[in-house]
């Protein structure tokens, strides 16, 4: 945790202090090991980032002095499109790509990813919020990005793909494409598919929409590290 | 597993047939639901690439008719020098690196790296092979990458290092650092520190051994996603 994230409801009304308990108290006390009078980064959720002195930790509750000054850093020109993908990587792609400054994330079945997945509790909009809190937190930053889960294929990609593609690339991961070149940096939406790959339809919908394929050479990578490999070739 | 990796140990004597037990065979068994006559990817460690066609598939027992034909995909240039995490994180790490064709990896202490981490038995020899050989199974390779660990420091910088630079820039992920170029291809020498970052002593170091620093912006990244970015703007 490079910075507490704090939202408004930590604020004590009419003050400058903030209250915590729960997970973020905990990690302040087990793993700062923090004393009263240390300053720690803190920033206001979607708002500035600042410092955070503490003035009280006690074995339940964290209390500090707040005051935020600095914007939080730009986040990436890429809008992550991704299969849904079993539940233990959902939770890391959700972390990284929010830890990396991506502002909005699309989540979209595809005929390989597994129906069970939908069913997941890692789905539910309190179990999202956490993964990207915890990568905001990592990489100091304070704007929750946006998530949006697309349980049907075909309205994502005929209804909701044309209006995130206004302004932006369509780049879709794919090994039948050419390695991604240096010019690969500006607006761009990255779409990755499951682990068995997109099947021919879903690449032609992609296609039709105005996509490009993206190759990465001979060696099919995860999707976590897919995402992380292509998000650095595109920012 | 996008290709059964065999040990020489796995083939029939005399002839070209493979028998396997165990964690492959469950795969191909559960994952794959394989049947006599169907053609798996198989590669031949440390060796050539090529098809395994089904001839028995118990519930204990694969065996499989194998040929070998294609050579395995290019290393990328790139030595991964790193200080030693937690065990999980190590696991991936490895993994991550092997499947992206990292043909050497060095672990090594820093003194941010909490000192229990070394008695950890991922480090045990078989621990370190499973988690390459799952990373070459996923990437579709067959050249297990060398891992070798340095328990101090300044050996690692004064003595092992400078054999590595040898023809091969050497650049430490550190915030401090400009961001890697375009121009970042090449031979080179990635070393990356620690999570809470290297000290000034380690800094000074990597510097006098002619290490030059890069930063990949405000963002702080977990080890494992810092892998992968500098490996792929690298490579």
């Amino acid at each position: 945790m490079n910075l507490v994230l704090l939202a408004a409801s930590d604020i004590i009304p009419y003050t400058s202090k903030a209250l915590l308990r729960g997970r973020r108290h905990a990690h302040v006390l087990t793993v700062h090991r923090a004393r009263p009078g240390d300053v720690l980064n803190v920033g206001l959720e979607d708002g500035k980032m600042g410092q955070g002195r503490v003035l009280r930790l006690t074995d339940t509750e964290l209390e500090m002095e707040v005051a935020f000054s600095a914007e939080p850093p730009p986040k990436v020109p890429v809008i992550l499109a991704v299969a849904l993908m079993r539940p233990p990587v959902l939770k890391r792609v959700l972390q990284t790509a929010a830890a990396m400054g991506v502002p909005q994330i699309h989540i979209f079945h595809a005929r390989r990813v597994e129906k069970s997945f939908w069913n997941s509790t890692s789905l539910a909009p309190a179990e999202v919020r956490e993964q990207l809190v915890l990568g905001l937190e990592q990489a100091k930053d304070t704007v929750l990005p946006s998530v949006v889960f697309h349980k049907r294929f075909k309205p994502f990609v005929e209804d909701a793909l044309p209006d995130l593609l206004q302004g932006r690339r369509g780049v879709v991961a794919d090994p039948s494409g050419q390695p991604l070149s240096g010019e690969a940096k500006g607006p761009a939406v990255l779409i990755i598919g499951p682990e068995g790959g997109f099947i021919p339809y879903e690449l032609e919908k992609f296609l039709a929409a105005g996509c490009v394929l993206a190759g990465m050479g001979p060696r099919i990578l995860r999707v976590e590290t897919a995402v992380t490999v292509f998000l650095s070739k595109c920012s």
